[in-house]
């Protein structure tokens, strides 16, 4: 991190600053750093302070702040989810997000973190993958064409050496962009006319649909064994895109239980169902895959450690580069208790000079 | 509000552009607005959606998020507390905030609130004093001449008519830089040698101390009848400042109970201490002060209602100025599900030019 001019000033990663660090690092590169400092921090998952987010749901949507903090540095997230955005050209799911030094509170950096969310969510999925998907999977079925599509697709391509696509969605126009989007990356890629047809010899299947509803993407007769189920879309309550007879047979690994267990598939389940929390497979405290006739299922619903790490990462990152602006957000008088002094000696500054109002 | 040019734009008012706002306006007539504006969301308290503050405790601090909405916006304040930050030249609180549409879940605004939240903690003590208050009150003891004390002079001043102040500080220091940035205001000042010296003859007293523990600023025998006390530096478990003696015999003013209960000068009394909720008074659903001999007291800590007025505040008084910056903060591609495709045309885009890492 560059050293700050004075107190006052804050970092702030714009959208394009953040998207000329992840094409000046390399996408596959970013992915799989990124999914390195998520796997640190699930390992020391009990350091966490840990809440479920917090919520304000609204008839359109909902917007969410997601803190956390291990001790040392705070994070938190503001992100939104409102599916009929895109009908006005905005995006479903925007985000910015901060980090912070907790022994004095002040913010570290301010960041962009729709593009982040984007990367996180992805990296955190294959992060998964590496404990939880058949040994040498390299064929994946991508549900849901939207705008995680092909970060799925690339970092599972980074983590797991995924080769083989197939897409579906239902707007072929998704599932036509997703394949323009990622040719050339070193994929073969299927584009496939139903849920059906695309699930078909793929070792692991992601389901990343955006419609804020109890959907059914995938039945259970389309589900062998052996299969990981990366489920990406159902994160809030009321939204759900796998049948009840999948999470039955699977073995379901999920991030925060308290949070899963209202936002994510097994929002479906009575309250005590079996899950296993995934930072207990990465700390070595519970078993991933058994064996290769096991159907797996990681419920992601997104979780604050996740922004963390993120957030951690492009901080590391950032050093050196000149990929960020100075933010005058802190009021940073001469003599800390006297802030309306600071107000004082401004007027006298500026009494000529003031920006008329 | 000035009309965004794009969608993926935020407007930030830095520490800067708030200074000159306020200074522009007046801080006598901002605060007198700001109180209006409070006052105003205080009638409509039942529409907005309500939580404790999120908070984030360590050794040497706090670190709060403070969401609320009325359904059609959205705002979140970030806010430190940190006493020791002082002694490294940082404030002791720092905040910043944003505004965002319900709808969208789009932000609208993003502010520094270091600034704001001393103005909008002395424009609501004082909007409340203004229904608790004794009639005709003029004078008042500030205990505790730190960040906040000036804030709450000017404010009691534009709405109360507060003419005589008293001020004590352990550090005498503090009382006389108080002291010396009011001079020329209006105000007819003593500067005392004890908190007991300070609250002879005031209609209402303030305290204003930052101490992160439980404090006997004030004993039962220095609060005369017909006081009002606007009791403001308890803001955070273990932290108050009255004795519980006054506690006892004083009606009791709060801004939302599960959140003071914890954190105000209540603390020390039994959860279900009687109370009135100051938006009752102000809706007309409980009375204020009864006679001249009650003692009075608002035992305030901040909530976020009170930041979500002071942002739309400031975000009308925005209009038809240049006192914010633009902000690229919301990815904004031309196909709002083509998020993994706007970073493919940057790098097209860019390919030679982009700012090396």
């Amino acid at each position: 991190m560059p050293a700050l001019p004075t107190l006052n000033i804050v970092p702030f990663i714009s959208v394009e600053n953040m998207m000329d660090l992840v094409l000046n690092i390399g996408i596959e590169t970013f992915l799989d750093e990124l999914a390195a400092y998520i796997e640190a921090d699930f390992r020391r998952w009990e350091v966490f302070d840990k809440v479920p987010r917090i919520a304000s749901h609204s008839r359109e949507g909902v917007i969410e702040l997601m803190p956390t903090s291990d001790g040392t540095l705070y994070g938190f997230k503001y992100v939104n989810g409102h599916p009929k955005n895109t009908r006005t050209g905005r995006q479903t799911v925007t985000a910015f997000g901060v980090l912070s030094d907790v022994d004095s509170g002040y913010p570290l950096l301010i960041s962009e973190m729709t593009i982040l969310t984007a990367l996180r969510t992805a990296a955190t999925s294959a992060m998964a993958a590496k404990y939880l998907a058949p040994e040498n999977a390299n064929c994946m079925a991508i549900i849901g064409n939207g705008a995680q599509s092909e970060f799925q697709a690339i970092a599972f391509k980074a983590l797991l050496g995924i080769r083989r696509l197939r897409l579906y969605d239902i707007d072929p126009n998704a599932t036509k962009r997703c394949a323009k989007n990622l040719r050339n990356l070193g994929f073969e890629i299927q584009a496939c006319r139903s849920s059906e047809e695309a699930v078909e010899g793929a070792h692991v299947i992601t389901t990343a649909t955006a419609d804020k509803q109890c959907a059914t993407i995938l039945t259970d007769n389309m589900v062998g064994p052996g299969v990981h189920i990366n489920a990406v879309g159902g994160d809030c309550p009321g939204k759900t895109e796998l049948h009840r007879d999948i999470l039955l047979r699977s073995d379901i690994f999920v991030e925060y239980p308290p949070q899963t267990r209202i936002e994510g598939e097994i929002q479906q389940m009575p309250a005590d169902h079996p899950v296993t929390e995934l930072w207990q497979v990465i700390a070595g405290l519970a078993p991933g895959r058994k064996n290769g006739a096991q159907v797996t299922l990681f419920d992601s619903v997104g979780f604050a450690i996740e922004d963390f790490s993120a957030l951690r990462y492009v901080r590391d990152k950032l050093s050196g580069t000149n990929l960020y602006e100075n933010l005058d957000l802190l009021a940073d008088p001469d003599e800390p208790r006297d802030l309306f002094g600071m107000l004082l000696r401004r007027k006298a500054l500026t009494a000529t000079s003031r920006k008329p109002a």
